[in-house]
């Protein structure tokens, strides 16, 4: 399977410059992944540097801790689009997905994807319910009952991606069982798994369980780990 | 030594919720804390609880990675000053110290104070610059050299603190080294101490290193540890 049109190529460290962002570029248009996903900071750079590829330019949004004031999120998904991210990856504010109010979740997320598509009717809008912590020290029905919860709130929100995971949480990153629990209560949208997703392996196991987009860093390796094999290692 | 009014008391984790916030401000009163120190969307929370104490409420920008957007970072602490907080402590774009550009740096920690400061202009700022990651793997020279490049650019941006850490950086916390350098580099400034930061012990390190303030979250732990042996324990 050719995993390369599903990845989002991903660099989000706090101290990644704009030549580490220039390389992640460069790999993108040679490999051919979907995206390249940076914090806000480096979406101008990405758009022009894309602006005749293919891939789309994907900035985050509230990240990596999602407890920034929901207004502010929408202002900061609103800027970023206006510099050229044909998709926003957002966190969601935990706090309210565990306290399950699936109803205050989906009016934080209204104000952001109205605030958005306002700005751009098309841009990609993909929502992170930091599914590890959700599911952590707790009964499996209750970590379904929260993802159902998330996935509610962004179905009716209208967003276009639940997303696992932003890759920061000490919780971890994206599992299968998150993944399936995903696509089973958000069955209208795409999931994305992002998170310690490093080998082709990883991948493959994910796109298994619902997920049609990957979040990961190691996305090279894991396209030259699928070329090995074809080529007839 | 009795640290309390030292203190910013901090809780800051993605899945904290207002309850938890609530028993922050609840032993900032009872151990008379110099301020609560939160993310964004629980400055109102804690203005609030805050309003008639001697406590301040203070609040994150731009955390803990430091690499959205400058112009989302000061509508970020515009927005929260303008929610009741008295103290703001923002994260600086950590490229731009590594590349060790003072005029980028000081041109972005001024688009932040002088829109905090138009809010708010008795507002309190401190600026993090991630001294673990600036430190790490290189020579003492360029480790200095880097801190010295921040300290300048926050003391001629008009920030009231330099801070050592988010306490996210996966580099680490606070040093006695980054604190004394800190100091030496910025002298007109006060340093805030954060990161790591767990007992008694640890907190006086950082003020004999010449720290004023410091960022816990053990902060309960540390006074009793303090009030020990005054005790006779």
């Amino acid at each position: 399977m050719n995993l390369a049109p599903m990845i989002d190529h991903t660099i989000l460290a706090a101290d990644a410059g704009p030549d580490d962002v220039q390389r992640v570029v460069e790999e993108a248009l040679t490999h051919g992944f979907a995206s390249v996903c940076v914090n806000g900071n480096y979406v101008p750079q990405v758009a022009a540097a894309l602006r005749d590829a293919p891939a789309k330019a994907c900035g985050v949004v509230g990240f990596p801790l999602g407890v920034m004031k929901n207004t502010v999120k929408a202002i900061e998904a609103s800027s970023i689009i206006k510099d050229g991210a044909d998709e926003i990856d957002f966190v969601a504010h935990l706090p309210t997905i565990l306290s399950r109010d699936t109803e205050a979740l989906k009016q934080q997320f209204l104000e952001i994807t109205r605030t958005a598509r306002a700005v751009s009717p098309g841009v990609v809008i993909k929502v992170i319910i930091e599914s590890a912590a959700l599911m952590k020290d707790v009964a499996e029905s209750e970590a379904e009952a929260r993802i159902a919860c998330a996935c509610q709130a962004a179905t009716e929100s209208g967003c276009d991606f639940v997303k696992t995971s932003t890759g920061f949480h000490p919780a971890g990153g994206a599992s299968v069982e998150a993944v399936r629990l995903m696509k089973k209560h958000a069955p209208d949208l795409q999931v994305k798994a992002s998170g310690g997703i490093r080998t082709y392996d990883d991948a493959e196991r994910m796109i298994d369980a619902g997920a049609t987009r990957l979040g990961c860093s190691a996305s090279v390796a894991i396209v030259q780990q699928q070329a090995g094999p074809a080529a007839g290692y």
